[in-house]
């Protein structure tokens, strides 16, 4: 059985967590993570190419089979809100660009999958992480949480087959005139 | 003096408007306008996909220099706050992707620039699109407001100069291991 390439995701417009991990069977093998930072300081496109060419540029190097993303919640601050919004639009975008099938999960989800119960603490998140990848340091918290993505959709709640049908590559867009 | 054709964007998840016109002096022609629809049985990424791709199709038809897209705002329902603001991020995607510089208007720096006042109702802001483009017909809601917003951009309220040199192309994202 040849390894499946998974690329977790966790949006944000300061930051984006990416994480990478190779399934081989049962086995999860560590491949790469990080973040992509953009400067506060710039215009929103400008802020939303960084992230969108960040992201082409993880799928590039490191050429993944499938993603999966978190889910986003809303913010008690509607500003904040509309912004996390137009960064996760921009990941979709760039994950969609590239031609991979994007699995959604929620952070209740993730959580189950990497430490066994929804009301884990970021911190166990983190060491499930290190745990789970056998990693020899720990990473950021976004990337930790962009891997423990990718670990949840390796586990696959529903069954990787079924995420695979649902996922999706990019078509023409609809133009009515 | 040679022509500047702007891409006008009205962005949303279920529909997002589209309108392209020239400048030539002081002078404004029509040259398209549209919509893309996404389907709301479709899966969000999916649906962000759909808009992406109309988005490239029609920066690749239409070859326009500069983009102008309207600002979104805040909705009393958090969850199509969320919603519209992927949809935007996809349309920012797209124009940043095409390497086209992007001018952001709220809509009543539009309604100013097309209608005069800032209070102009839709249908108002409508007829001065068909009025000031010297259209045979009325282009659909979308499409107009598509159109107001690169017609607001041509007038430039900043000064086109201002706005070219504050648009932006797009360039490496900074990987942070």
């Amino acid at each position: 059985m040849s390894a499946l390439r998974i690329l977790g995701i966790d949006p944000g417009l300061r930051v984006t967590g990416f994480g990478v991990i190779e399934k081989h069977g049962s086995q999860l093998v560590y491949v790469a993570s990080g973040c992509i930072k953009s400067n506060d300081k710039q215009s929103l496109p400008e802020r939303i190419a960084t992230l969108f060419a960040g992201i082409s540029e993880v799928i590039a190097t490191y050429r993944p089979d499938q993603s999966a993303v978190e889910k986003v919640f809303v913010n008690v601050n509607p500003q904040s809100t509309l912004l996390l919004g137009q960064a996760r639009g921009a990941a979709l975008s760039a994950l969609v660009h590239g031609g991979l099938p994007v699995a959604e999960y929620t952070a209740l989800q993730v959580k189950q999958a990497v430490v066994g119960h929804g009301k884990a603490a970021k911190d166990q998140v983190q060491a499930m992480v290190v745990r789970l990848l056998g990693l020899a340091g720990s990473p950021t918290a976004d990337a930790a949480d962009a891997l423990a993505c990718a670990i949840c959709h390796a586990h696959g709640g529903q069954g990787l087959g079924a995420l695979a049908t649902a996922g999706y590559r990019i078509r023409g867009g609809r133009l009515i005139g």
